[in-house]
């Protein structure tokens, strides 16, 4: 019998799991909400969830353990701390709290249980499955509501002295810029995920003189896919907001590429079906921001994983290897 | 026979050898200059000093290796690459040029010959014999003409997929700020370095209502010392200036921080002796620019080792740990 790997994606909405073969085909796959406010409850239900999905396979093979990517997980002690998006993971004041989600879900089921932060998960999933096969140093950059990160240095995930290592949507990249949900100011993501797009074209159609298609829609609810449908039409405003995140990307790019020296940076996320709209800008940013012996050197990749399943294949890559990628 | 190392450390100035045991002491010194303009007449030079150092030590051991720090030093294929600063490195044209130092070393000497640059050399000197012993995760900040950086990650050097990730004097702290020999602008080793210092006096001097005793000095010459020299005498412009380079410096390793989440910034280099005047304001501005998982995490920590000493320490531990720090 082969061995199987259950990989778990943990969303703000909801979390998929899936069972994967070593050679990461996804045999079967569920989805549960994440909108339970009771850790308790939220555990009974992926334990139920992952048991099911064990009996599904059990004809394919044998399940050896389970890879999780989820917000603000650490890998090194199995807890997810201080998620502002996941509802049962809030303490008994109903702030943010650490939940010992890695211990818990392994007394549940059983199995052994792996736990990395979601951008982690997606860039083992690129390494092992993904555009960055055989690439040993390479920054993922996750482009949705937020920014997140994973890096990939000698072939190893970057984690630090604490398992957090590469927070790099949260580099400042404007002095005393926007106010960023973390508590600090001008972070990458503020700009640079589907929220910062937004920000920006919020800010962008208080200045314009009106022509923009993107007034017909109540400024509060815009979204990155609104502004991405009105530069599909040839909107100039919605152009605009893409260039302008494109430089302030590309600039941090550059600064990304000094710390680790990537051969590649490898782009992930919502964000990236704009990217006939800013990856130019962002391209050209980063590399006036680049000395001369890495400038035109880095190349940009496009995941080319479905999105849904990225973050479950490199969840479940952990089962495999789980202390290299 | 104890096995020996021989530890260079070539700066722009001059090069200076040691022969090393295993533990660390340096049994003696060589220093010759850096300031010849033929590659060969340098190499015949080290490679005689290296020689006579062999010759000096015969009856305490025998040399296994050589390993060199050097700036813009590239491990990987042993060149020096474009280095402003080296007299010798420069090509026909009489521009900063490639050399393949250690290949030639090695057919000089007979000794297998490392090399990496100056300030990876310094983060290894610090870990194996001084304060970053027995850290995994370290960034070494080396504050001495320019900036220099060596990031420690799970117990190794970053090297990147080219050999030259850790140019973090390079990261951008001021969008269109001033201008670098890099080529870029705004680099963070125009503030934080000796000469940003220095720079930083001719900007402030201008702006002075005159009652610093700076003025008294060419501001041309002015050099990061008499700054430090005025600000013990209790100067407020002195003082000025090291704590804007201090708030400077500690918010782009608080962004150091969101990548690698080292356990420990290490500092070292000549701006380090004026630390009394800069390092409240460096901790405070890196904790402001921290997210509250980090925040007073990151120990701050000053290089023990005697300035000279660390970098042929440093490069002296490659014959013995040639992949590993």
């Amino acid at each position: 019998m082969q061995k199987l790997a259950i990989g778990i994606d943990i969303g703000g909405q909801s979390s998929k799991c899936g069972v994967v073969t070593h050679e990461g085909t996804i045999l079967c796959q569920s989805v549960v909400t994440s909108l339970i406010d009771s850790f308790d409850e939220y555990l009974t239900l992926l334990a139920n969830t992952v048991k099911d999905l064990v009996r599904q396979t059990a004809d394919r093979g044998t399940v050896a353990g389970i890879g999780i990517g989820a917000p603000n997980a650490n890998r090194l002690d199995g807890t997810i701390r201080y998620a502002p998006n996941l509802k049962w993971a809030r303490g008994a004041d109903g702030k943010p709290g650490v939940v010992y989600l890695a211990d818990r879900l392994q007394e549940a089921t059983g199995l052994h249980v792996r736990i990395t932060n979601d951008a982690n998960a997606a860039a083992r999933g690129e390494r092992t499955y993904g555009v960055a096969k055989g690439i040993d140093d390479f920054i993922m950059l996750t482009l949705g509501t937020g920014v997140g990160s994973g890096i990939i240095s000698h072939g190893r995930l970057v984690y630090g002295h604490d398992g957090f290592a590469g927070e790099l949507g949260h580099v400042c990249v404007e002095q005393d810029g926007r106010q960023c949900n973390c508590g600090l100011k001008g972070c990458l993501e503020t700009y640079a995920s589907a929220m910062g797009v937004a920000r920006t074209a919020r800010e962008f159609l208080k200045k314009d003189s009106g022509k923009s298609i993107l007034h017909n829609l109540d400024p509060e609810k815009i979204s990155s896919k609104d502004i991405y449908d009105a530069a599909v039409q040839g909107d100039s405003l919605a152009k605009e907001i893409f260039t302008y995140t494109g430089r302030i990307l590309g600039r941090a790019m550059g600064d990304f590429v000094k710390f680790s020296s990537p051969q590649a940076i490898v782009l992930f996320g919502g964000l990236t079906k704009s990217r006939e709209f800013f990856h130019d800008d962002m391209v050209k940013a980063m590399n006036d921001n680049l000395m001369q012996i890495w400038k035109g050197q880095i190349q940009i990749l496009y995941s080319s994983l479905k999105e849904s399943d990225a973050a479950i294949l490199g969840a479940s890559s952990m089962v495999w290897s789980p202390d290299e990628v």
